[in-house]
């Protein structure tokens, strides 16, 4: 095959890097290449249900997206159906011979808040291919997702020895667990008989490592809440006021004062608590976001539970009033056994894999696990690969930075998985 | 007036320290007393409400108080109408002429739960008259208070001069503000044109000043509170528990940073808080004395209030049951200026006295308090009197000592008061 | 006298509302009048000391500000020696007849962070003198303060019936109680002999009244602290952060628990808290305003002490480090007894006042109070007056308004009572 | 073999129930039997460090233990070595054979601070065997396992087919982790070749059930802290308090808020808290029994670490001085593989074993571990095994109970695990 393009297309992703629900150029893009190879694409509300989104941004942000999309070149006809936050692409090639239905998913968005160093010792600024968006960063290596995925798109399209058909997912709004749930209101996976996924670094850290399907992720659910109190002056009145900031102190407190679960592993994080306005009045506002994590279905609603009975309790403690957003949530499912298996044998075969295997326990989330959730559900197999490279300093930092050898080595790899599921035996 | 006995009668009732609603011997003492003086003496239920005591102590403790009153060589008789906490005495003595009721109201009760230093440089030891009670300890001056009450009892009644009505409150359970309640219900002062209560020492700290009537008094209202978890192993299931040691942690943060009220001086104390029962176990139950205070029924209203949300929220956020028990409660009422004016007046004549005067803030509670409110809402007037005395290491501490000559000053001052409102002008 | 101007003065300064040490143009504009008038004028460092500047705003800010000054057309040389946050000024006028000193302060800032309304109700958007600063509110009346003591300033140049001398003191920064400091320590007040300072409004709340001089104020220190930890990625690694926002909140809680004192009311406010970066990384820092109050020299010492320990033990508990800049403070001392009794028969003689007296406590801070303790240490008298007036929807909100009548009924007052001090008996 | 007598021994020992440290009775008894059977017996000093002991009682509890042994007949000479608190037993057996020591360890001490029901559902009261200690309780099973071993011990002083070298370990205070220290200390298991230790119930619940050697066990330390202030009225002056328990209360907050590791589990507990003395006086004390605990030494010395900076820093937040006392530690270590699986063979041989084999995680502690590690380190090996059998209410519950049957099984295990280790192969 020649992946020769997958570079240039990765970079071009990268410096034009798009928060979640945002990625209007990206997946016109993407639309545009899947049709031009023959696919049947879809985009907007047939594939992500509006009202299952979680954590879209405001309207006004929403629009500000879009008329950057617009000034980046996209043409509006591709973008219409995306306004407001519809983004991602499902492509469907039917090979019109009977056969399985093989899904391959990865994610478009890049980290929102994050401005590009452009520090020489940063590849990307030197390089030329430093984001050009004042805060969104490509630091999860979803730029790489897609170019490898399109890198499969092409490939495939260009044969005709194999059966069945074949359903490409580039999901929007991964980075905090919005986007998936949507996608599988809408169907994405319905008829899915496989589904892949995967990541690159995750804790394979060297290219030429592929680990044939974690087993364990962590399932979290994340919420914005706010707490809304009375002002009053500090000095004057002080019991005229209902103070937001003593409920959303104490309630940080006995989040994180929860319980360890005697059954496994929890996590939760206030990450960020900004409330009041002037130094001499009673804080009348609390803004958290948060996010509770467990290793099960049963330690994650244990988490979910006591955290928002904490923050109620917390609210009432001082009069004031709560709202909570859902605005994330993932859970965890085993890659299934058999297909690991499987994997890992074409995944032997692939030049450049050096190490099949490692730790099957990923050690953070990814929504991927909704959709292999739903797979799983409806009689069909998942897993979900990692892709080893080395990260620079880290997912979500601004100095991450992957190896760009592993778009090649994983575009191999995924076309071969998908011969192996898609041609006769 | 021969006062000679105020001293034998004070040391007396010092060494026979009875905590509140369990002064047994002493009522018993008392009421025999003002019946060998002609008084109309009554005990029991007719003058302490039950129903409106406050912070009456269990079962097993009245009952372990009431014999040590028999074996202390009270009679039979006198004790039972007492029996199960309804102690105190109203001694009424009528003149048989027509004129006003006057009431004279102060307290019994020793101190509960300080045991009296064995100490030579303790006068009380070092002269014999220390306390017998193993955890009782008269602490607050009202051993004299008693003896200066019985004092004037006995000068009015081998008197003739006067006329009208006087009505004499022996006031059981004044510490933590338990009594005065039940005997406002039960009518006590119910008639009272004019009602003097005072304290030895309070903010007069040498003997013969006498400040003539207070003006602010502390308000309070007092509770224990019991939170009510479920266990559970701390290194097998920690996450079973309903930790009743993290509500009570997080109320009494919370109760301590209540804020401050811009119309006037609050206070708030968790004085003890006792929770849990194994290092490796989830505390199951928590057990607080807490209190609040203020300078008016406002600032006490809003300090309540707040004490009360904060106790239930912090109980609900940790699935807890809650269980709150009013245990005392006073007020605060300005001493009537027309009559303060008449104290002075009358105090400046008395022998001893060398400075009528000082803070008209008492700087903290007593209940009696509830007693003049009664008397002034029903158009009578109230004063309650500062009466100089230094107080060793202070009140409620177990070094407290009072000098005895205030005993005379004062007894030979609420004569002439009473004979002042009673004669014939 | 002819004060007519005094009302397009006010507005003119209400439209061009500048936050505190950024005052340039109105302090350009103050200087070019006083100068006009004869006065001697300083400006820049000979009138606040550099090093006691508190709360002073980030270069970036002090040079945007004066770059606004410049276009709203203030003269270049002018605005020079204030450049970097040297604001304020202070004019002189000797009589060149012996003669005592008066000083007479007034301050300069706005609100810093408000937005004034657009809203036909709210009168300087309805009359069209609403701020064109888009950041800057006069929402409490330092606008009328220096048109006040403009129009005084000007009344005074033009008589010559007077001895003595005149500093008339235009301060920058009272809000949040940062300048004051500053003119203490360039020695603004060291020769005067009577000091003369006020407040529209205040608890003076109908045109007409005049305060004649309050005895008390709220004592208050001002910081901004920052905690800095360790960022961890909340589910990976969570064990590697060191959690400045739990330090804040454990800080917060026991901050606003800081016993009550037992000899005078206190305050604290947290006022804002700005914690964490990302939902799922242990949040690195967290920026606190925070501000304590007392009555007395005592009763602050004991909040500031208590604070500071507070928050250097909630740092050190989470393994962070802490930044602490006092950003502001005031202390509270008494108008000088026969002053305020001099004044209040002058404000008497005033046309339209009507009501002479009212509540002694400020119940509130103004830095003015360090001026007077300046004048007072070193001999010479101060009084701090209250110029009745509506607020609108209060102080520091954005509703608040005053009613333009209190402008000459205050400067015809100010006027006389300078001359009551300067003039021969 | 003849096991009849294992149930009376077991229900005598249970009847005369003794807390940790005060195992005098029982030590004696055990002595006594050794010595009969021939064993070399050692007691005192030369068994437990006395300064490697942790959690000892004080010296009244102990002198009135040790007077309560005397009661019930335990001969003085016997006792008197131990008096002190220096309980616990090791009685050494030498074939006279070249061979390997082999060592076996099991505990002596009954729960401190439980009192035996009397209800007729409880087996021990049904049957006559309850505890005759009124805060004593054997219930987690230690009177069967010194039953066990004191059958094993007479088993194999009667035969002669074993070369080599037994040393039987009768542990005092494994409760609270504060024994095996001090044996470790006394190099008690310095020459042991092999050592095996078990417990009945632990996570295996049904007789029949064998565990050949639990993998994990929870590490912990364990600590009693005193937070000393200073008192105050809490109406008068609680600014002159020093609040123990404000101070306790954000240390119990934050320490269950120390973040989850993200390399292992954790726990916290505090698991009681006793603060104060009087409603209205600030606590001047707080007392607290607290433990955290890992599954490494990495994990738990993170938690100790984070748990003393927390103490420190909350003690000092609030001006008062912190001691700690370690009064509990032990770890975790693998039980050696092929010794466990060398036991798991001998194991199915055993009449009435019906399943060998079962979660390998212990799920909680036992300071075994540290003798085991000793063991270990010194190039021996070192196996715990869990005992099927139910457990009634549970570990350390009022109700809980075991099936005898697991008596005979389990002593039948341990003489067949000795010879296969000690017999001629």
């Amino acid at each position: 095959m020649d992946w020769s393009e997958l570079v240039a297309w990765r970079r071009d992703l990268h410096r034009h890097a798009e928060p979640g629900w945002c990625e209007f150029r990206t997946s016109a893009l993407v639309a545009a290449r899947l049709e031009e190879w023959g696919y049947q694409v879809q985009t907007g509300a047939a594939i992500v249900a509006p009202e299952a989104r979680m954590g879209v941004p405001s309207d006004a942000v929403l629009e500000r997206e879009y008329r950057r999309a617009l000034e980046w070149g996209s043409p509006e006809a591709r973008l219409a159906p995306m306004r407001g936050g519809l983004t991602g692409v499902v492509g469907t090639l039917d090979s019109g011979r009977p056969g399985p239905t093989l899904g391959i998913r990865f994610d478009l968005d890049a980290n929102d808040g994050l401005a590009e160093p452009d520090d020489p010792a940063h590849r990307p600024a030197r390089e030329g291919f430093r984001s050009i968006h004042p805060s969104a960063q490509h630091s999860c290596g979803h730029d790489g997702h897609t170019a490898i995925l399109l890198g499969v798109a092409r490939a495939l399209a260009g044969r005709r020895d194999w059966r069945g058909r074949l359903v490409l997912i580039f999901q929007p709004a991964e980075e905090g667990a919005r986007g998936a749930q949507a996608m599988v209101a809408a169907g994405v996976v319905d008829g899915v008989d496989v589904l892949l996924a995967g990541h690159i670094g995750a804790n394979a850290r060297e290219v030429g490592q592929v680990i044939p399907g974690y087993q364990q992720f962590q399932a979290s659910t994340k919420w914005d809440a706010t707490i809304l109190g009375r002002n009053a002056h500090a000095g004057i009145a002080p019991h005229l006021g209902h103070n937001a900031l003593l409920a959303a102190a104490t309630a940080t407190l006995n989040l994180h004062a929860i319980a360890r679960h005697g059954a496994g592993d929890t996590r939760v994080n206030v990450g960020t608590l900004q409330a009041g306005e002037l130094r001499n009045s009673v804080p009348a506002r609390a803004f958290l976001r948060l996010e509770v994590r467990g290793d099960s279905e049963e330690t994650l609603g244990y988490m979910a539970e006591r955290a928002r009975q904490i923050l109620e309790s917390a609210t009432a403690m001082h009069d004031c009033a709560l709202q909570m957003e859902r605005v994330g949530y993932t859970s965890t499912t085993p890659s299934d056994p058999d297909l690991v298996a499987r994997i890992a044998e074409v995944a032997r075969g692939v030049p450049g894999v050096t190490r099949v295997g490692g730790a099957p326990d990923l050690g953070a989330g990814d929504d991927a696990v909704l959709l292999m959730q739903r797979v799983q559900q409806r009689g069909g197999r998942a897993a979900y690969l990692g892709l080893g490279s080395p990260v620079g300093g880290g997912h979500h930092t601004t100095t991450f930075d992957f190896d760009e050898q592993v778009l090649t080595l994983a575009a191999e790899l995924y076309l071969r998985l998908a011969l192996a599921h898609l041609q006769p035996a």
